[in-house]
C-alpha cells in the first residue's frame, strides 16, 4: 500500500527534520501512541514507558518537550525496513522495523534506538491516518532523552 | 514484485520473532541456504560456513539449535535494505542488504551481521518460495552464535 | 516510482560491488554531485566537502580515487530507507535516509556515515537519470577517506 508506506515515511522525516509540532497530524483526532519495550509486549503490560491519547495530549508533550529542553543538540536519522501491510478490520495494520541513529554535536553517531513500530492505520477518502502506534524497542534501556516521539 | 518483497520482509519478521519453525516453509522442498563470507564469495568458495539443503535438513538444524541453547538471551532485529529484482530464467533473482542488531539481556545493542541476501525465487500459482538463498556476510568475524539462520 | 527507486538501489549496490567506474552513468551528463553536512545545509552553505559538476570531473574523481588508494581494504554495505518522491517541475525529486556500514580487513563492523540523498531525477523515454544529489551527512566528523563515492 503505497499511500501507507509515504505516511511511514513521511514521519520519519518531519521527526528527522524536527518538525515536531506536524508530528499530532499523522494521527486520527483520537489516535494513541505508545512506547514499549519488547518485554514489556511479551510480558502483557502494553501501557509502557509513554502513552498519547488522541492529538491535544501529543501537541502538549511536544511543548513541553520544547520548554524543557536543555540538552546539548543532536542530530537523529530514521533508517526504516520494509513495511508488512495488511488488511485490519475497516482499515489496516502494519509493522515496520526501524533503528534511529543519534548524532552528537561532535560528530560521533550511535544507535539510538531499535525496534518495531505496530500501526493500525484509516484509509478514508484518499487520507491515511495512524489510529494506533505502538513503538515497541527492543531494549529495556531507555534513554531519558525519550521524551522526543519515536 | 511485490509478492516476492513481502516474502522478504516476512521472513525477517519471522526470525525476529524467533518463530523458527517457520523458517523452513519459505523455501522450496529441496531449497538450499548457504551462509559465506563476502572474501570467500570473490574467492570462488561458495560453500561457505554453512550450507543447507532441502528444508528437512534446515528443520533439523532449528532442532539441534534449539536443544543446544545455552547462551544468555538475545533479542534480534533485521533492517532490510531495498531489494533489488530481476527476472531470471524461470524465476526471479534478488538482492538485499541487510543489517541485524542484536540487543542483549542488560540492554546494550549491537550490531550483529552485516551483508546481503543473494536470492533465487519462484513464483507459482500465487505462491513465492526461494529457490536458493546465499547470505553473504561482510566480515570474516563470525560469531559463532551463528547457527541461527539469518 | 518503482524506476527511479531502482536507480537509487542499484547506485548503492554498485558502490558496495567497488564497481565505481559506473558511478558517473547514474548521472546526466551535466549531473552534480555534492557531499555536504547538514550543517553547512542549515547555514546555507551548500557547496560542502566535495562538489563535481558534470560526468567527466566524476570520471576523473574515480581514477584519482583509485591511483591514491593506499589504505587498508575495507568494504562498505549500504542500507537505505524508503524513500520519499514527489514531483517537481518536469521531474521528479526523492530524499532517503542511508547509513553506510564499513567493515575492516580483521572483521570489525562500524558506521561509516549516516545521511540523506537529497535528489533530483529526470525520467524520459524510459531511462532515469540523476540531475543532481546532494549527500548530506549527519556528522561533520568526516572521514578522510571519503573521497570514495557515498
Amino acid at each position: 500500500m503505497q499511500i501507507i508506506e509515504d505516511l511511514i515515511t513521511a514521519y520519519a522525516h518531519d521527526i528527522d527534520d524536527d518538525e515536531l509540532e506536524s508530528w499530532p497530524n499523522y494521527f486520527t483526532e483520537d489516535g494513541t501512541y505508545t512506547i514499549l519495550t519488547r518485554e514489556n509486549m511479551a510480558a502483557g503490560l502494553p501501557m509502557g514507558i509513554m502513552h498519547c491519547q488522541g492529538r491535544g495530549m501529543m501537541a502538549d508533550r511536544i511543548k513541553a518537550m520544547q520548554t524543557a529542553n536543555i540538552f546539548e543538540e543532536h542530530t537523529y536519522c530514521h533508517i526504516l525496513g520494509r513495511s508488512q501491510i495488511n488488511r485490519h478490520d475497516q482499515g489496516f495494520e502494519g509493522r515496520t522495523n526501524f533503528t534511529v541513529l543519534r548524532t552528537m554535536q561532535e560528530g560521533r553517531t550511535e544507535t539510538f534506538a531499535v525496534g518495531k513500530y505496530l500501526d493500525l492505520f484509516t484509509v478514508t477518502d484518499g487520507e491515511t491516518l495512524i489510529v494506533e502506534r505502538k513503538v515497541v524497542l527492543e531494549s529495556r534501556r531507555v534513554d531519558i532523552l525519550l521524551v522526543r516521539p519515536l
